[in-house]
């Protein structure tokens, strides 16, 4: 890991084992899974290949620990959190390097993924101590009803690479609050963030136990499974793909246990014609190709209305043709590679088929050979047939499609499966209220491309998901119990 | 359904078809479903076999139906919901008697079951005008965030035989609320009480296709995978027992629905040594003996302290020799049958199992031969591993554990997979707090064997199922939007 | 009361006497006070002149009562409310026919005051079983917090003659649903809608000495002392003018009482050049001359911007020159007199006051002769200094002044120590969400004129009052009380 | 302030002029106040005597401010009043030993204090982004209700020295969240910690005007006067005696401010005969004596039931006998003196009048000659009718009355005019829930003698007070306003 350590104020930070039950573990195999930086395609380290028995290990362990985490008081798990938020802040800078080195967004984004992510534990610190129950006005004279909020239990923890450490702190957080325990699934690609905030954690005094992390990447299928299927754990929460996410909530069915999961998106971006259009280029371009596509809430369909169609394009394509693809650690670089070749070959064939079925390329519309950079692409005249509008990009592909009416464009944005955010620019106030309800979406940005912010509740409808994260979301990783006093006496 | 039609008011309640988008219609293949009364074994009734092309209309016009209710005002449906809610107490006294004709229980159950199950519609018509939204905070200059609730489409509801009324408007009242629209499979041992209730419901002025009725028994499969499935619907909700719940919930995976689960219970029930002796054996009797034991709240395993389990044990048995069985109908019976012979035999190997396990029967203890009926029974000094105290015996059945200390039957009370009601009876302000905090159950009742009311979160933990219905129960038929508001201008 | 008893279907509700404990009671004194019809300015009936002896009894009766009916249960006042509010439907035609009767309004208003009326007594009702308290998470070990409402005791209410129904609704319905007793204080120029009102609570069962109603006029300032003053009164609540408000307030303060204050008014009505001229007009139309202005939230001051002040100017005078004026009872009314003749005098005060100040008359601008009817009135070019924008006119008088930027008007608009609410109309949704935020009041309507539901939380900020009514008021009525658990042990 | 500084790490916290705009100034009139330690009567130190011209400064400042720190986002608020937090806990042993020299409670009394303080800096900052509006159902079509929160504008804080920091903090940590800006008037008898407090604000990054402070004591009727009558000011906060609110109270009627009241006491402490011994005891000493009984909450009538009466007794004489009176530097001293003179001599006529009607002392009973010590006080068999029981004592006097039966006691308590706190032991959790909620008061402790938290609503009923401070106390500086969005159109 001496590329990973490249620049970094505290080395100790990189971690390359498992971590269960406050020990650093290698595999029982002693098998790694090697970790590349896909601007360079350099290996930066390794972490331990894991299977079913470590998974095993670190759900028991979790699940003795639940017995007194569990009980600790709100205060003591606000306090714990407060200090691992100061400790993320305290290592912003390296942290946010470690996320450009392995996932390749550019520094910049990378320090806002560590602002966000930190922003979790701070939120679910304050949410601890603010997990209310109620008492019930009773029908019945002489009877009283209180409800409190317990924790769930131990908690299963997927996550995807695109946001290496926010993704876990928002469920995590959420979890450590409650009074829960975890296991964590980090990704293969960008384990290292993962670790190092187990690392902060430990630290900063979570006790052993509480977290866990398990790392895998052909065993995958075993880990998850265990992850869903054992009677020790009582939720799973995942972000990732729809077809994933089925995947787990099936096995989750077996044990009845309670999952939250956020999927895939394919966002609607609809520019009508009263829009502002500087805003509206504008927010395209951060929206569109914020991670080089790589987010799940990344504008995916751009819908255009006829009268503004043509100028929204040129504006678009010039502002697209000034974005500098690169290496995410240069400070010149706006757009990073994707994550890895896989990822280049879904764009190709997304562009492919969009050329094929008439749509013209204004910018971009290739990759860079031998390497993980698509460059940042726009197409016009996409037909609402191509598979650019039927899936998930993924990518940093924006496709124009002209509408002409409202009804047209709402119908056309809700024809998908899926439904995670959705946005549009429009001035007038009776337009903004009306799109905004009829969007078949979680989240709805109206005359911006950012959503994102830890009170939000966060997540999908349709086959986008289950659940909302952020916000309220602790009470996700909470049960409800009655408790009925009687015999209360005259 | 001359039989059914004894004794009501209005004989027009009764309806042997099934109900699609506003029409009474029979199955397609013109099969029908014999339904008896299980205190006799005599038909009172047909009701259609439908099936999978049944379901898809049914879910078809609910679909159809979402487009225009889903847009209704809240208060719009509150008032259609309110003049529900008085027909329902208009008809009391004839709905209460199809539900002792077509399940059994006593007419004053009968009649306790119409007033809960009637709470429903008038608690979730006055809960639709309170589904408030957020305004959040933002923590970006310029930008405002607003959170709606949108309902969240057609809702599947498949509902048990104990409370032919009740677990249907627990749902029902519910998705009409939040503007969702339904398809009910109800049991094809009690289908007159639902639709009953949906003719009730058309008169009301509920709009066609906003409640469908799909009967079934043998197509059950077919039809309840085609209710999980099918894309057009987005939530199902379930009450019934755990194997039949995690069936469903690996059926809605395939479409990531949303689910409700209500299902099997096991309740412990707890004496303490400082326990009122009047209160809890009071407490037993109902608890336990309700609808013969027939309620997923029922208390399944009572546990005595040493010091006083001889005198509560003598007591109990008192008062259980004091009960009488017989036709629901007639007004000294205390106690009806179970459902049908299948329940009796499930009874039957419960009890002598015990026996064989080494339990002493003090009343009861056998069935009374070609019938549906089985005698309110008390065992002592049933050893935890007896079946009785592993599985929900679903009747008449109480058994008797030991115990010595606190700790030691809280241990017990925990050890089973599922967890929906326990209860226990202690004095101590100091021991209520602590072991209503320590049961793994959803709902706990203190010194009262009685804790079902509209306003409380009912639902399980464990393998109890998932979600919770009454009081706050609408947002689980709601999606949280957000609505981020951009472009605001200084 | 011949006239009054004109055309109603049950003469019954009229009452010409007070009501104490359940009991109809003349004054001590015998005195009575004349009320007239202001549309014809005949006496319609009698009712007494009580003084402070009769208040003192009102409130010991409303003490005593409060020992039981503070202790019922939540849901049993529901259901007695539930029955008032059936009542009040089945009584709409009579009950709006005496509101036009004694205040003047058109019909038309007279039913819609009765729908909003009745709709809080619903509301409240349903509010009350909704009074949740909380559990609050512990930083102690071995500590449990529970906090529950409780109702604050007997309530003083005075209320206004320009909703002599809804006034009162809307302060009993919460005081009534909290559990709490009351004493009513109604204007001596529309006691007979209160009197009624509470024949019909009579009627539903609200138990003797829970409402409690005292006339007066001239008496009026013991009567209101003692109600603001004596001990066993622990809360205070008024609707009217600022410097009553204020009176009140400083007596209440005497002891300690809790009080709610909706004072006056004078909202600015603002109409930007990007508003919809067609809903504008409309909007002012409304906003300005329902109730001939007599209404705390009628437009008082109404702005338009320079670019299209002329056309709107035109086209509001075209829609004021079509208003009819006459009694109430005429179906071709649309506009009925003044509550008096000293309401008169103010706003002919005014409108002399706008002329000599350089305004312009567009539209009326004159009394009707010995009677209590004032013209619809349009003036153009009003001074920011006149009257007329310095306090309520509280009468059928538009006064349109000129602006130039959102900025300037909005000064303007915030330019007054009152604040209760404010309209303006505007089609750009970031200026709506702007201006709406900066104005200095309780309540703003955009692109509306109409803001009332009982659902809102009505009230002002500045000098417009004190405290929230409708929505959650119910808590205005209710004390938190914090149960703290301790001595849980291990 | 040489006595002051004696021990502090940092001396530069000790400031002695007032705060406006930032900064520290004398008074106008160069006139001062002598601060003295009640443990030895010698002068600490000396503020400005500030008057009507200083603080309509103040308030002016406030109001300038206002403009802009009620505009900024809650998070910005939120971080700067975590950055106070830290340093609150950074002087956490200067503060408190500051807090024992000049109040005289022992120094672990004092650090109790600042912990308490500081909690709230902490809490309010979390409430802060957690200022939910909602978004109502709306029973009109195309009609849209938001309702969000702003602040209230300029704060008048007024408090007394007691709880010379916490005091403070409780309504100034709510301010400042909400978007406040505030005026304190310090008791001159404490002003030192206020001071320190807002030193190190002003470290924090406040900005200037948002804090002002102005310290008085012959000019306190004028300034008191100013803060609750001047137009700029729109809230009032005063925690203190019940003459004084009422006063303050009155005043602020004048232009229909906002007002939340902290006034006095009397608790109740009962206990009854199934109550634990040893808990009640040690509660009871605590209750009674912390502050040598100069708090709000402290225990001020203690009824014990006839079968335990006498050992009760014994065992808290045994207690009391123990307690060691000194300087509060002293880590040997329990507790400390009384804050001067005026308050011992209250003290001794409550004892002489106690022992005049009949009561014995049992510990104690006289003062300290020439010093402002009264030696900890336990009487026994005191009459109902003593000043003791009628009024506050504010001093280390337990005064023991004898009660045979729940309603007698329950009576007994709620005998007085006011209602703050109340507590008692028992074990049986029906009369836990009976007694808790029948008793006349805001707080209830049950088995526990302490109960103050941040998160609780602090506050008490009938005389008491008004408002509820901590918990969700941050709304009381907030104004709900209604937007109501119109013309959406279809």
């Amino acid at each position: 890991s001496q590329a990973l350590a490249f620049g970094l104020k505290d080395a100790s930070l990189i971690k390359n084992q498992g971590f269960i039950n406050g020990q650093w573990i290698d595999a029982k195999s002693g098998a790694t899974i090697s970790v590349n930086n896909p601007a360079t395609n350099e290996e930066i380290g390794t972490v331990p290949e894991m299977g079913l028995e470590e998974t095993k290990e670190a759900i028991n362990a979790a699940s003795v620990a639940f017995q007194t985490w569990g009980k600790t008081t709100a205060k003591y798990r606000h306090d714990l959190m407060m200090k691992l938020f100061h400790l993320l802040q305290e290592h912003h800078d390296d942290l946010a390097r470690m996320i450009t080195i392995e996932n390749g967004k550019p520094l910049v984004e990378g320090k806002g993924e560590m602002t966000y992510s930190a922003s979790f534990i701070e939120w679910f610190a304050e949410e601890a101590v603010r997990t209310y129950g109620e008492h019930l006005p009773c029908a019945l004279p002489g009877v009283r009803n209180v409800v409190i909020k317990q924790p769930i239990g131990v908690v299963s923890i997927l996550t995807p690479w695109n946001f290496p450490s926010a993704m876990i702190t928002r469920k995590l957080g959420a979890a450590l609050a409650a009074g829960c325990t975890a296991v964590i699934k980090p990704p293969p690609e960008t384990p290292f963030s993962a670790l190092a905030l187990v690392e902060l954690a430990k630290r900063a005094g979570i006790p052993d136990g509480v977290i866990n992390v398990v790392t895998t990447q052909k065993n995958v299928i075993e880990v998850g499974k265990e992850m869903c299927e054992n009677k020790l754990v009582r939720k799973v929460t995942f972000t990732g793909s729809t077809p994933v996410a089925k995947l787990l909530y099936g096995m989750a069915a077996s044990t009845l246990k309670k999952v939250s999961l956020e999927a895939g998106g394919n966002a609607p971006f609809i520019v009508f014609d009263d829009a502002n259009m500087d805003d509206a280029v504008e927010g395209a371009a951060i929206c569109k190709f914020r991670g080089s596509g790589q987010t799940c809430v990344c504008a995916n369909r751009i819908y255009v209305q006829a009268s503004i169609y043509d100028e929204f394009a040129a504006r678009l394509a010039d502002k697209v043709a000034q974005f500098k693809v690169g290496n995410g650690l240069d400070s010149t670089t706006t757009h990073g590679p994707l994550i890895h070749s896989r990822a280049v070959e879904k764009v190709i064939r997304h562009v492919d088929d969009a050329v094929a079925s008439g749509a013209q390329v204004l910018v971009g519309g290739k990759p860079i050979p031998d390497s993980s950079f698509y460059l940042p692409t726009l197409l016009s005249d996409v037909p609402t047939t191509a598979l650019v509008n039927q899936e998930e990009t993924f990518g940093p592909v924006a496709a124009l499609i002209k509408f002409t009416t409202e009804d047209e464009v709402v119908k056309l944005a809700n024809s998908v499966d899926v439904g995670l955010a959705g946005y549009f620019y429009s001035r007038d106030v009776g337009r903004v209220w009306r799109v905004a309800e009829k969007l078949e979406v979680g989240m709805v940005g109206c005359n911006t491309g950012l959503i994102s912010q830890a009170i939000i509740p966060f997540g999908g409808v349709k086959e986008s998901g289950l659940g909302r994260e952020g916000g309220h979301g602790i009470t996700e990783y909470m049960n409800d119990k009655l408790i009925v006093f009687g015999g209360l006496g005259a």
